[in-house]
């Protein structure tokens, strides 16, 4: 618990409105309740920002007269909540066995795991040597967590889970602001992984926790090895993912979709629910449900060469050929 | 062992055949012997099934009249194959430290290893912290395995092998099955990942198992970091294989094949003997020994825009040009 | 410290000079000094050969004449290298817990982990469980190193580092020569990977060393989850890498460079001071300051199927209509 007025200090911003409030977390700006801050970066938020619930709002100069509670007037909003971000992010402090906290309702776990602060694991688990579960993990029953797997802080895994060797549960997201000399400056993700019953997920997976909310991998989802979950992404129910595939931050995919191994989802992307995307594309559009693809099909390294040369070039040839037949219509 | 009786109540098939036989296995249907299982999903293998020696098969009503020997009758036969599975599937059960069976003929072992039931490793080998060896795997001699590489149960590994840290050898593959509501169930992987010798395997890199046979990478073969083998593959000897490179199933790659980092291999495809594939390719064909490459070439991101739009309307402007010709010659 | 005469019988070089001179180590052309050993592989680094300050050099005997010092001479320069790699590579040995002579400035490191010889560690680091750092490495102030981290020896780590959980950090980069039956020989890397200030480092993401140089992560630089970052790579300043993506060997980034996830960056390429990569690129060419692009953008298959076909006959179908078109005007 922090008072605004501390958080202004730390911050380097301009307070208005009433210092003495405290505030015990952060949140969207869609969903901030009392005793919580939020930020507003742009000003096509700003509808947001008048109906907003919160006691605080980060935001600029530019926005302050909609303001419709107490302000911490900075520069760079997104820079600002990166710093505060930090502030409030609470590390598992836990480095060694497995803490007395810990709730434990299997047999099946190696010695050699590190299992931390008020974890609760379920009946009839198997844990294998080398994995680590951070403080306030919950994960149900049945789970199959193979060796050298990594599940940080907060996550929440339902029952009958395979997770398979060397996975990263938990990680940070990728989501960094930039100041004005174009340094990143990373932002503490404060949302968790929350992970449905009947879940598989393969070997070298990294799945992230969310920025402020949770990060979902909803029930019967499946996911094969070296698949990149991003910060904030939702995988609908029954979603199977292959190998290989990177699915950018805040990417939403509906129930049953089938993505093929090394495909490229874009950041913010939204796929309907049966959306088939066959292996190798680039998911740079929104999907409705069908079956899509985009790569460029494979061909002799010549023909290759040729095909793109062309493409490059393809407006000036078929504007030359009007051009051409123009002046014959005209002759 | 199991009698085949048992085998249809826990698929709920009905048996048409003898229900005292046992079975001991899975097979396919061109691998299948006495005592062994198998199943035949589609009406186009049905050769297979008019010669296979397998015991008993799982396939469906319209194939009954074709089996030469028990049958398990299902509705959905992939599924019932599915479940199966897992009856068969034996799980690495030791958890902590050297298992007491375990045959080591090194001395250069961490002592923060777990090496399972079984396992043989040979002389002059290191073996770094925090791996895992599951049960009943054999290491050739001279081995170099570096930390928190986890090898799971059955894995075959030949002399002088390098496995880079991080990387997981015979997890499951990703095969699953859907039933009627659209629900995956997973596939247990029931053959090994058989590896010859002076195989080098880069970090965090990913090798499954085979669903009935085994996953081969033969001798001489290089793996860089982060590359994905599917269950089924095959990788013929002095293959090479750069960084993020995604093999999918049942692929097979000739001897000499040199693979380009980023490369997606699709499902399947056959790859002949010395061929050679530029870093980045979508392998969407089989290929006979060559060169050949497929991406789109990088350009200034106003140029790509006006190229990919011009590449999806190819086919009308090209008809458009050909009827105003047409028109012009007629005229 | 080995003289040449035995490096000459180690590789079967013919030797042409003084076989008592004693080599230390190796060195590129462009950087080898006194008592090391350099190799020229091609005709056009002969430049490099003739103002070499290399006490020894293997080269083939095309390039006998122009050789200014010690001559190894082979047929196969590549391989020789390949080859005598080995013989200056020293291996971390310390395999259990932290060794006597590390110096470790903090107090959160677990117990699990391992800690080779003359490892230096700064103040207010913490490392989590099951994380293995090899002999030489030097980290700086501030680290947070998380769960199951592998640090191979001799890399250097500035102040304030995050690396996130399965990273790996110093493997040895994918260099191999071929011998003369098509067989890889693995290249023993000698240079470290070097890591300036206030870098991120993602989760399961992998860094090769150097072949004879160091692969450098410079100041500011953040890399996302499952990046392969290449030996001899050259990462500028605050350059920021999504994830999923594959640089290749030996490619320089300058500073302030955005690279989107799932992007290839072939071998050798350079990018100027901030270059934006759009994710899912193929980066096949040098690249100036500005926005890129290179990729198949997504659409339903069947139109995907149709394009593709028109973009390999495209060379074809234009030379047509110049045909009729020339035919018309001369008609």
């Amino acid at each position: 618990m922090h008072t605004l007025g501390e958080i202004a200090t730390y911050i380097d911003a301009k307070l208005i409105g009433d210092a003495s409030i405290e505030i015990n977390s952060l949140a969207s700006s869609a969903n901030a309740q009392k005793n919580q801050l939020t930020y507003i970066s742009k000003r096509k938020y700003r509808t947001d920002l008048l109906t907003s619930k919160a006691s605080a709002v980060i935001l600029d100069q530019d926005l302050v007269n909609d303001c419709p509670t107490n302000a911490l007037v900075v520069d760079n909003v997104h820079l600002a909540f990166a710093k505060i971000s930090h502030y409030f992010k609470q590390q598992s402090t836990h480095l060694n066995g497995i803490h007395t906290s810990a709730v434990i309702n299997s047999n099946n776990i190696a010695n050699n795991c590190t299992i931390a602060e008020n974890v609760v694991i379920g009946q009839n688990c198997r844990i294998a040597s080398g994995t680590v579960i951070e403080a306030n993990v919950v994960i149900g029953n049945n789970a199959n967590i193979q060796a050298n797997v990594t599940i940080l802080q907060g996550t929440t895994i339902g029952n009958n889970a395979v997770i398979s060797a060397g996975s990263v549960i938990g990680s940070e997201g990728f989501g960094n602001a930039l100041d004005d000399q174009g340094h990143w400056y990373s932002i503490a993700h404060l949302g968790n992984v929350v992970i449905g019953d009947d879940v598989n997920i393969g070997a070298n997976t990294v799945i992230d926790r969310g920025t402020l909310e949770d990060t979902q991998i909803q029930n019967g989802v499946h996911l094969d090895n070296l698949v990149h979950i991003a910060h904030n992404v939702i995988l609908g129910e029954h979603a199977a993912i292959a190998a290989g595939v990177t699915v950018g931050g805040s990417a939403v995919l509906g129930k049953y979709c089938q993505i093929g191994g090394g495909t490229v989802i874009a950041s913010h992307m939204h796929l309907d629910d049966g959306t088939i995307v066959t292996g190798s594309s680039t998911v740079d559009k929104h999907l409705s449900k069908g079956h899509y693809t985009g790569f460029t099909s494979i061909s002799p390294h010549s023909d290759w060469k040729r095909s793109q040369l062309w493409l490059l070039k393809l407006d000036k040839i078929i504007s030359h050929l009007n051009i051409k037949l123009k002046h014959l219509k005209g002759s």
